[in-house]
């Protein structure tokens, strides 16, 4: 049982739960988040809380950040008490959130200069797979580096996939993954019109698919909910699921790629936003599929 | 293991490996092809040849049919010997061709009014899946005759999904799932469009998500060959890829159901075969993604 | 002033004022229409009525149709007592109706069999412009029957644009048309969407562009209309518009061409039929604009 | 003849023309623009040139601008020696370049501050039509400044329409402008696919378009360009064709409307960028159109 040192900054439902697990497995774990408050069950688990975000990086080496977007990680990185100016030479920040590959690259220079890395391993799972270490983690970054948080990411989740030295990478995994649950959503939102308006059974529709074609989690998960609209959970934000749309088609224009499909789930958030749902869950993004076909209830 | 008389129309390579299964199984199969030269194997493994579709139904009440398209099934079913004149009364005529909902529903309705019964279990699997009797089974129509074919569905796959007592409701689900796959082809060859264009690997990319939120045989099999262009090996034609995604649009018209995903993939096809690529797996139709990023290779 | 003979078969309001404005230069018009109280008012104005479409042929050698359809062209034309088999040998069909390039084909063919000859005049312009003898007609056929029919165009447009040899040109160039017009709608509504979310003038905006850049009918009259979404009076019907589009769509498929903007108007206008405003003016498309944007007022 | 002083910063094609026409119609113009040489011709016709932004405004109360983006209108308005420290209390920014409407709100503000006005008038035309004083103008701003420089929009353009009060809605409506067009660019391209794989001449119909629904300068202009595939000329970049839509998008996610008209027309652009033709005039967008449609020659 580890007892090293580490800091970690962000105590969302995900930073909560996947600080939660590193205190379990024996770190020494200083936690910052923004609203102190978010902090106490840990601080009763055994996490000690710092004030500013770079009082993180005392005494350890390696930091962990999982907050909700860009701005949010500029601030708790470059922002006076920063994890930037914080960390002593040959610390790490191994950045988990899902941002934009360009912020990526910024940091991931900035940290250089500082004789400090910067390593990406944004994560895929809802809060209750953080709880359940059941993540799936995409890294990306100096090689040295990734062994010293190799348990670290083994704690967390139950799969790493490695994509090289660039951190930026992993970025754009990340947001690929995203891009093709969203699809997924579209399409099978579709379907489940289309058999809907044909007195076909939405349920029986998604349980073949989810057993044969598509037996994965994500189809079998997602397309059961949609298939029964039952939306009132809310695991991720439809407002994010546009922010994560719109970082494919940013990257994807400076890579000079067109996808069509990323500009209709585009168009489709976005109407969504318009119609009110933008605070509901991403899976509400159908509801716009129900709204054309005159299926609204 | 049965000595049932059943009847078999169509030896594609579908077909083929569907009718050997039976025979293999000792049912007594009495086949026909337009090319005789297709059943010269299954007659010499035990089946009997016909000369007209119709005769295939004779000292027997279950004939099973699996050609190409709507076309070939009209010419089976209502031409001169075909199989809707020749099914004695309480005869079914088992219909597992991907066709089009409307012509199945017009089949159902003559062969009711021959006091015969029309069943549509169209089937997922490609010619090896057939096979190995490992094919996904969607099957809709009457209740009694549904149980009459039942050891046959199970000789012939792995598994059966009832979608209710109108055949052509189990030819709605077919299509949906043709589009699901055709879906699920595009966004994955867009994410691997992005991903080159960065310098990360489309392998290792596909190896993540075929293990992970997508682990399901469609995104690993199509995935993987996609990733890697490997496209050498015809399972299914482009040019019939698109002839699913009109059924589909088609259906959607009618039942006034807007599918920008199928509009999408409908252009999509139109493109490959405008560039020559009609004639070869469904696959390359991501080709396309590839020549709009610049990367035709 | 012509007293030339002319049979005249569909009495829509198009076709009203169409047979209307040859009665009134001097032609001696037969008149058909399925519904004969549509003839009254031109039986008063000197036309004489036929009790089947093969009459309206009768003692002249030219017969105009301008009917809903392919399956009006089809029932007046190929039914018994049809034109078909009414002309003369020599005689003209001059059909104006906006159709499928593939019926205009096959009827080609069928009047050359009979030694008449076919032309497609499909004209541009709403029951107002036909009155007033302001249509524009894309003609193709004969070279010599055009000559013959020549005049009777002029009498009913302001403008002959000639499409060579084959008939079905000129519908290919008609539809075309039409998805231009659909096209310049989706395209301003979008625009006026934008600029009404920003508190600026929808009517301010058309009335610069219709003056400047777009300075011509179809932006002026369509623009201003659903700039103030003045939908009361319905010139050509939604659900004929899914038509026209539809049509360029297949003659599209056919010809390998992916038309990405005619597929995004398919969707809209099934969509809008969807929402019941398939009855409505086809302007109403933008409302489905409107209802993603959330402005549904 | 006016003989008023007026500062203008911008010497690009269209900047030069609008400039020389101020000088030949008697204002004393100062001028600046980075690249010295582009000065030489208009201080030949009597012009002064100045070193830096700032001193255009020297002596004079109105400061016009018309650079290439929003970053170089940024460079020379809030840099050193910038337009708006060196604007006197009283001295108007009359802004005519095309740039996103959060800039022009930006600047608004910031002008406001130093108790100088910022309107903007953005325009519509190439350099020709800008040499022969035939823009078209869009206004917006404070009615008091908006009178001041009457008479030097007069000068320079054919038309002024008037936006309001707020500067950035005159560049919505620019940038509508320029959407309007790509999207005639992007419809007149399928229909010149579809009728040249159909045998008809792309010159005849746009020629009968152009003179009759459609009989307006950008379906002319680039209607006929655009049929016979003449790009040489090189008016307006393609790269710069997609900022502009993109500056669309932008705002229309902002006002939370979907458009997928002009998502669409973002994938051109942007594959018709990975194709090598961002530099090229914008035109040559429908390339990408030929090429799914199997016509690239």
């Amino acid at each position: 049982m580890s007892q090293e040192r580490v800091g970690f900054v962000g105590l969302g439902n995900m930073g909560q739960a996947m600080a939660s697990n590193l205190v379990q497995s024996g770190y020494q774990v200083t936690v910052y988040n923004r609203d102190a408050k978010k902090a106490e069950a840990l601080v009763h688990a055994g996490a000690t809380r710092a004030d500013q975000p770079g009082e993180v990086a005392r005494g350890g080496k390696i930091v962990l950040s999982m907050v909700a977007n860009d701005e949010a990680l500029e601030a708790v990185t470059l922002g006076e008490n920063g994890l930037l100016e914080s960390l002593e030479p040959g610390g790490i920040h191994l950045s988990m959130s899902t941002i934009s590959p360009a912020l990526a690259q910024k940091l991931t220079k900035l940290h250089a200069q500082h004789q400090s890395t910067y390593l990406a391993s944004p994560v895929f799972g809802r809060p209750e797979a953080a709880a359940a270490r059941q993540l799936w983690l995409a890294v990306a970054g100096e090689k040295a580096a990734k062994e010293r948080v190799h348990a670290i990411l083994n704690t967390l989740g139950q799969g790493i996939f490695d994509f090289g030295e660039e951190p930026y990478k992993a970025n754009i995994v990340k947001i690929s993954g995203n891009f093709l649950i969203a699809s997924a959503m579209e399409s099978l939102g579709e379907v489940f019109a289309l058999v809907e308006k044909n007195d076909i059974s939405r349920r029986a529709v998604i349980d073949m698919f989810s057993q044969t074609l598509f037996a994965s989690p994500i189809y079998k998960n997602y397309g059961t909910k949609i298939a029964e609209r039952d939306f009132n959970e809310i695991g991720f934000l439809l407002k994010l699921g546009l922010k994560d749309v719109d970082l494919v088609l940013d990257q994807a224009k400076q890579s000079q790629v067109p996808m069509p499909f990323a500009s209709q789930l585009h168009n489709r958030f976005v109407g969504e936003i318009a119609n009110g749902n933008g605070e509901r869950d991403w899976m509400e993004m159908t509801r716009g599929i129900d709204r054309d076909a005159g299926l609204t209830k």
